[in-house]
């Protein structure tokens, strides 16, 4: 099997690597959190220059397809001209003043209109800030302090919930309790530890832990759930930051018709602008106004005019309907030639947000293989976490990946028997 | 004395009420955070729509002239040339994309060059993010829990340290302990009791609390916490996110001679685009770099863009002594004014800075009614929370905003004797 350091272009180009130089001196690690590309298989660029559409561009001029979309943001592709007009305008006019425009009464309208459980919104720029804030809220809300929580589930890079522990005090996670995402037995037991002083349980839209298989909820699972937050009075949290505006529009689970007490919502929802949302019922709406959350920049106008646009294209264009079907179409046609090399592929998630997985390879060496021999043909994919389609991924894109597929399925075939 | 209730035009125009009556549907409390209207002094309004320089206008179309730069983050004022040119570049290229721009380097080096403390930086979105962010490194970095604070002082709108307690548990704070600001025994006292557990200090470039008159560190007081950290080895964690780019451009307590180890930034660093930094030592490299900060926009180019643009302008500029020598224009101006008017003023903070107070004004009343008078005659002051120069503020605009201090003033002075 051959192993990663044989790999041909195992380097990023030399702009890449001059830029990654100088920035070890000046920034720890060369890169903080999530975009290091130290974490990627060899190859990856860490520097780009230009998106355009489905497409971008490295540092040193080289094209891929993506299929992260920035982990999540782009939504409608990179300057799509709905987008980008009504930021010109709003840039035009003003946005970091000393209050709102009129431009978030027309965000939160809407928002509240599109999202079924949603009575209020509170607007923020992290993903971290929605999440906390719906914890925060729920706790408020409450009066109680138990947060339930699916273990290996992902809510953010602060100290209550980020995945690493360096500088986290057990303080901080005092009032956690773990379950297992899907398993009834496992959240019910959690809940009885909670007993009464159950505040919330945040799940995420679906179960899309790093380096694991994806999983959706299942009906029953996401009812119980519902189900037991009304009869103990605790609230039901959705992270809905990764998923949100892909795979619904009204939320992540209104195809299961359950609708939680509180949202978080980021990523997508401004195609890249830096916004968050949390919404709630009225139920939580006397909490929402009592946590103090706020930021110097959560109330600049032209991220929401982006959201605003973003949500508006995403509804006409019906969105999740167009990136379901070219996840499906790459879906089917990397099934169709793992199958032609004699290779095992585990293809999970929702198609807008898939995931590619080797039979037995635990280590990800497979993985690691077809990513870096796709990028060298021109597509960005990733092999622990979960990918992201777009609004402006084509049948011909979806086509043109394919082929770079098709050349990492035979790096991964060519490595099964060598 | 006139009470609130009789000024005249006692509220906001038309406009601005009908958005206000929108809101309250959709938003809890019609609006979250510090930028609240409901806070303010009668009249003021909730919503704009332009910014040009130091000048503002409000949805109903009336103009200001700006002293609170949009609570700090307006450091050249609204449509900098400089700034919003390379915005645009930075945006036709691209902006949110599978990692960071060049751009990231230049920025990441010339912070490094204009901070002397600092050898790295890792950017975040907001003050908050920066200053959680020190603490959680100088936890990492010491192995330690305490974080010492002084009373009173703002570090952000998260649990841990938000001014309202709202859904916080005890838990969150368990390893705080308050001292008084400029206070070096309550200090040591705090050091004392943190003994060998002790982490960190964090403290604001100056005393700059909500409704008090705003106080220098004096050169004693900074002199002493960074001797006793020395000595402790708890690290200085200097929170400049309010004060940043204003006062000095090498970090607050540079004219002081004294250098902390972490430093948090955000509101000025990029004229009004979503962005913060941490600063740190060689000692806590290491520390940045375990502990994982991300967010899904914290490597967006566009913000970066524009900080490098920002910083490159104020010191071409000498940016703080343009805002010092305009704030000091408009504290002489507005303490020959009330001389003249009989009206006792407490004028305090840095120039750049500033906030008037009223002698025996406890209740605020006599602020109140001074800032509703002269946002009548066009200039928008805040009564209870420092205010902000900018480098787009002019002696013409200065000139005019004390004619309307002026009318607030006599506003006063009328109070006084009726």
């Amino acid at each position: 099997m051959s192993g990663i350091a044989t790999l041909p272009n195992s380097l990023s180009g030399p702009l890449d690597q001059a830029l990654r130089a100088r920035a070890r001196a000046v920034i720890p690690g060369g890169l903080w959190g999530h975009l290091n590309a130290a974490n990627l298989p060899p190859g990856y660029p860490q520097y780009f220059t230009r998106g355009q559409g489905c497409h971008l561009w490295d540092v040193d001029g080289r094209e891929y397809i993506d299929f992260m979309c920035s982990w999540g943001p782009i939504v409608l592709g990179h300057h799509n001209p709905a987008v980008e007009a009504a930021v010109r305008r709003q840039a035009h006019d003003g946005d970091c003043l000393n209050g709102p425009g009129p431009v978030l009464v027309e965000l939160a309208e809407l928002i509240v209109d599109m999202i079924p459980h949603a009575s209020w919104c509170v607007l923020a720029k992290n993903g971290g800030d929605a999440t906390t804030a719906c914890v925060t809220m729920a706790r408020a809300g409450t009066g109680r302090r138990k947060i339930l929580l699916a273990r290996g589930s992902y809510h953010g890079a602060v100290p209550w919930c980020s995945p690493t522990v360096a500088g986290v005090t057990t303080e901080d996670r005092a009032h956690l309790i773990y379950f297992d995402y899907n398993d009834i037995a496992s959240f019910e037991a959690a809940v009885d530890q909670a007993g009464v002083d159950f505040a919330a349980v945040i799940l995420t839209a679906f179960r899309h832990d790093m380096a694991r298989t994806l999983e959706m909820p299942t009906q029953a699972f996401a009812q119980r759930v519902r189900e037991v937050c009304d009869s103990t009075g605790g609230a039901l949290i959705l992270d809905d930051v990764r998923a949100g505006f892909r795979l619904d529009l009204g939320g992540s689970w209104e195809p299961l018709g359950v609708r939680p007490d509180l949202s978080a919502f980021s990523k997508a929802i401004a195609n890249g602008h830096a916004l968050a949302a949390i919404t709630g019922n009225d139920r939580f709406r006397e909490a929402a106004q009592k946590v103090f959350t706020t930021g110097s920049f959560w109330c600049t106008a032209v991220p929401m005019a982006a959201a605003l646009a973003t949500l508006t294209e995403l509804r006409r264009m019906d969105g999740p309907g167009h990136m379901r079907a070219m996840g499906q179409r790459l879906r089917d046609g990397i099934a169709l030639r793992a199958a032609r090399h004699g290779v095992g592929v585990i293809q999970s998630g929702p198609p807008q947000m898939p995931l590619v997985q080797f039979e037995g390879d635990v280590d990800f060496r497979l993985g690691i293989n077809f990513c870096a021999e796709a990028l060298q043909h021109g597509a960005y994919f990733h092999p622990k976490h979960n990918m992201f389609l777009s609004c402006a991924h084509t049948e011909a894109d979806i086509d043109r990946a394919l082929d770079a597929a098709d050349a990492g399925l035979a790096a991964v075939a060519r490595g099964f028997t060598a």
